[in-house]
């Protein structure tokens, strides 16, 4: 896969002139120079509580959150995306780091059967804008929104909202797009996942992180993918890497839905973060070969296996 | 029918003083200089998610949202009404389109069993104002509001104030009423519509789209129509183009509302984006002949069917 | 009725000494220079859709609302109430109307068993005084509250700061109060009425409108309505007109409601539009006969017959 | 009682240095140089509708709100409590009484079993500050908390802002805090009586309105006052008055309010407007005489009974 | 335990560069220059009402609040929290304490069986920052999260938005994190209370107040604070103090959440002010002994009988 240039970056028409500048420099820095995303989703002490970082089938190295800077700082990752809080106890001494701050965040005690799903935005943009300011490498936005939940009108605003000012200063938005609520009875239905996608396109996301479709009419879920990638249109679709699987099964997929299924990346957590140190950065490198510089899946298993390296200048 | 001349330009009078150029301006582009608006809707795929743009008897290209910008580029409308977000991401590349930014969106996934409709403001007005003085090519705003659900006072109140502050930055208003919710029994019934229609006028809209009435009482659909065109006073009323049905039938009701029922235009999406770009293309030219350039059915048919164009030159 | 001096016009205290001129001013011109109303309400496009515009008994001018400002531009009327839109639309073509802009209203779509009224604020002031500054002859502000609904809260609130800010700007304010919800079993309570009243005192209004009591108790309704004006304090009571009843009724309600209910005027909207203009035009006349020239009901009676002329002249 | 002089009043921290004159003026007014408070409480035309006011037993004066004003000009009170918008109505033709702004305010239409009480705030503090800037006599304001509501929260929030910004501008705040809701089984327990004053503590306020407590452990009514007193700590802690009883028995429980339950003074409503101009005012006296000047029972009912005058200039 | 140095504090990266060192000398002051916190907490008075500060059991003395600043000011503490009303009653008279600003508090009135628990921010931030420019010595902020409660968003938000502010102004922030609501079966599960503190580090609080977990598993509870010690990261991990118990039993407690569990300090309110002046004294320097400078449990039961002494100047 050959690099694009600044000038090949399709700069939206809500970046501000005197920031567009800006805006390319963090598409660059977050895609790597290629115009695909590998997102290391390191969200989930929220959304997940500690069960994804303690406890059997786990690497002890996860219980300390300072792991999950490790690995970014190791591993070849195009964002490392948090909590503003858990970027800001930690980013001066990971400052190489492309952050992307996850705004908006809920634990999973109450559940779709008590309530729909809402997840609050943490802070107001200014508070990150601040941070950019002094001196963190933030490049990016995440936002949660649960569609067909009953308080899905609320993330609808905050991320419309919140998208317009990234824009307007300059940075990226990711969209985590997941339909859920007593209205969604398939979660991962194709139309439905296909939906997703054309929301984030209409609330203006650089990406969207969906879920894998899974079709029931004979399509392989990277055939379905495919219908969600064109409706995405210029918004770039990404999928959420799901309960840690081996490897090899992991890369496969991923191949498959960026040469199949039209994905424009990957955004991935578990499946890297409850390993060691040495194996999950392996798997970044592993997951950024094939993200970033079209490795196949042979060859991403030999940089997996420890076989070959993986480095930012081999993109 | 005479193209009206600026002077001829009813301005409301919360349109400030240094702003009555621009609204005029903006009236005379989004009308091509008839006083009627033929509206191209395309913000849809959040409303309906992926199922008016993919699937049987649709044509495969509209399931890349490009598609509807194509036909906006290549076809005769009078403005393109879409999300903030979609009009972001293609507009540099469409320069020549008239926009008209969709200010609320919600999914159908929630039904009225479940909850009344909400429709959010994704973003405040400045998001907008931004995109135009960035040069985007806005002329105007939408927004839709559920009337007789539990949550019309959230609605009435957002489009009350986007109104205001539109016309006060020179901005047209377009108004989507739809009664809907658990307390609407008939949401087509002619007394209904004509009080949204009433209500569009006294929240300050320039324009109200409606759903055409079916009225019951042996009135044609046209007849009753012209009953919410007086309730709609200075407010131009224009009908929502529903699903898709053959060009023949179409062209003769949008015909029947302008001439019968009193109608300022038309509100098209699924009829025309469903259509292969050709097709659209010249469905969105016969629509034009009728509404802008007072056209018989017949002679806008032979545009339908290529035998004739229809260009902006010919109004 | 002698008239007032502009010294003899009581200033609220909240109204800022910059503004007490502009304050007084718009109570001259209000009431015609009596320190009575004649309020025309002209708001019922959205509190009773087209309901009350259209249909059997109804004069068809009234269908179109141009007919509105026709009646109070060759009327004789102390003010037009209308929501902010609805004048906008219509007040460049008749400026020598004095407006009350009506900041809430709500459509009768949901009713009291599904849900307690709550009636939105449409702008903010800000909005209106804009217009204000652009030339529109707007006095003074209209806001309707719910007492005894279980959104009483909000509505108190917005009342509560609009008439702080309305008299910092130098506007009078009008609150139409009207008790109704689940917890409200007799509207037209007489104690009922006199709370609200009192209420509309303590939140700082310049006139109240209420519906008439009815007295269970033997009293008649003028009565009744003698402790309500009492209870209004310097708040001036006037009663709404209700639906239309024949000219001798009404005249007649009115001349006891001021002068044996100590009512200060009134606020009819029905009765008068839902006549031809013609006889509209000698209705509101009539009113302002009696209302702000103390004439006895005869005298206002050979007005409404067109035996004798009432201008402004007259008072 | 020997007087408190400037220098002895105790000035919150969060009164900002530039405002402690300001702050230690309106001490000195409000409690008339004596550190106790005076409180005539002029707010129930929204909270009891009209029923205080007017019917049986009930002097007809009470039925015009002036009557409030008129008591507060020509008796000893040491604030007026008032919502603005009465007190706006008024002030300027009684500018010698110490207003005391009563910024929340709800009617009794809908009751506990219904729904939780809420009272909302009438207009922000900026409204209150033009008034006082303008020139009106204001020395504090009034919040009500219902403690144990369900929207206990929205109210300690309101209350807890309002008093930093009162402080911040020199203001005093008394808090009303009755504990009513669902939740609460009984309103005059003295443990919760002690509760909501340490509450009021907690926000800040200079004094406390309580019920006074009903003790059913064999304690007197005051001794059960004493432990709220002093859960009070620096927070002055006032008791309701009540509805309407006999002199000598109102003014006993006073005086055993202030020399066995700690109280600093009083807060009444009722018991003084509901009787004549002149009866009122002689109340005022009496009331005044135990709690600016430490009279005996006897000595302040020879106010009461006109045996004896009671004036500012004998504290 | 040796001190640390202003150099060794890890300052957060949303700390303003120009706010660093405010930031450090804060942290600085909190922990008494050891990186520990001894959280003396005063906000019971809404929380509990005034069952904690009177009653059966009680020391007398601390039916006054005054109690609470005696011993801020005797005893040894790092912070002393309340909330910002009762702090600005006290601070002129005690300007020696370390001040915590509890920024959110509700009472126990309503119980989770009847709402789920929401606890409102009672001012803004800047009604702190005036207060502290006054010249109150406040180092830090605190406020309450209910995990897992209907409200969990609300209180997300307000703390995520109140950290960046402090941050941004130089102050510490110390969550409260307790697991309540219907959803919440085991408040004190161990994984649920190393949730809790995970999430305290993406919200980005300095510090982390929880309850002690209860394990199930034969593990003792102070080894499972271990997990939750390492999951709060760079947060430092606290425990409540719960209901009084013995002293030796309380600091045996403590020293093993410290020496085992890996806590950072402790918060502790009735177990100290409950007691008289003097043995309130000595607990808080027994509990400093063993926080700030590693005193075994035997050497602190030694203070708090009163054998040896414990000052600042020791630690």
């Amino acid at each position: 896969m050959p690099k694009i240039t600044r000038e090949e970056v399709r700069v939206p028409a809500d970046v501000l002139p005197e920031m567009r500048d800006e805006y390319i420099t963090n598409y660059m820095k977050a895609t790597r120079e290629t115009g695909r995303l590998m997102l290391f989703a390191c969200d989930q002490k929220v959304e997940h509580l500690n069960k994804d970082f303690y406890g059997e089938d786990i690497d002890i190295a996860d219980a300390d959150p300072q792991h999950l800077f490790e690995i970014g700082k190791n591993g070849v990752c195009g964002v490392v995306a948090g909590q503003r809080g858990l970027v800001a106890a930690y980013a001066n001494d990971y400052p190489e780091i492309n952050y992307l701050i996850k705004m908006n965040s809920k634990t999973n005690l109450v559940g779709v059967k008590q309530d729909d799903p809402y997840s609050p935005q943490l802070t107001d943009l200014d508070a990150v804008l601040a941070m950019r300011d002094a001196g963190v490498n933030i490049v990016g936005l995440g936002y949660t929104i649960y569609l067909g939940s009953e308080y899905e009108s609320t993330m609808m605003a905050e991320a419309g909202e919140l998208i317009a000012q990234a824009h307007a200063n300059g940075l990226l938005v990711v969209l985590w797009i997941y339909p859920r609520g007593k209205a969604v009875t398939a979660e991962k239905d194709p139309d439905l996942i296909a939906g997703a996608a054309g929301v984030a396109l209409c609330l203006g996301a650089d990406f969207v992180k969906v879920n894998p479709p899974k079709p029931e009419d004979g399509r392989t879920p990277a055939e379905a993918l495919k219908v969600a990638s064109m409706a995405a249109g210029r918004t770039g679709l990404v999928c959420a890497g799901g309960s840690t699987v081996d490897a090899n099964t992991f890369l496969t997929q991923l191949y498959d839905q960026i040469h199949v299924g039209g994905a424009c990346g990957n955004a991935t957590g578990r499946n890297i973060h409850q390993r060691s140190l040495d194996e999950a950065v392996r798997l970044t490198k592993a997951i950024s070969a094939i993200t970033l510089a079209d490795y196949t899946v042979a060859q991403a298993m030999k940089v997996f296996n420890g076989e070959e390296d993986f480095t930012l200048e081999m993109i």
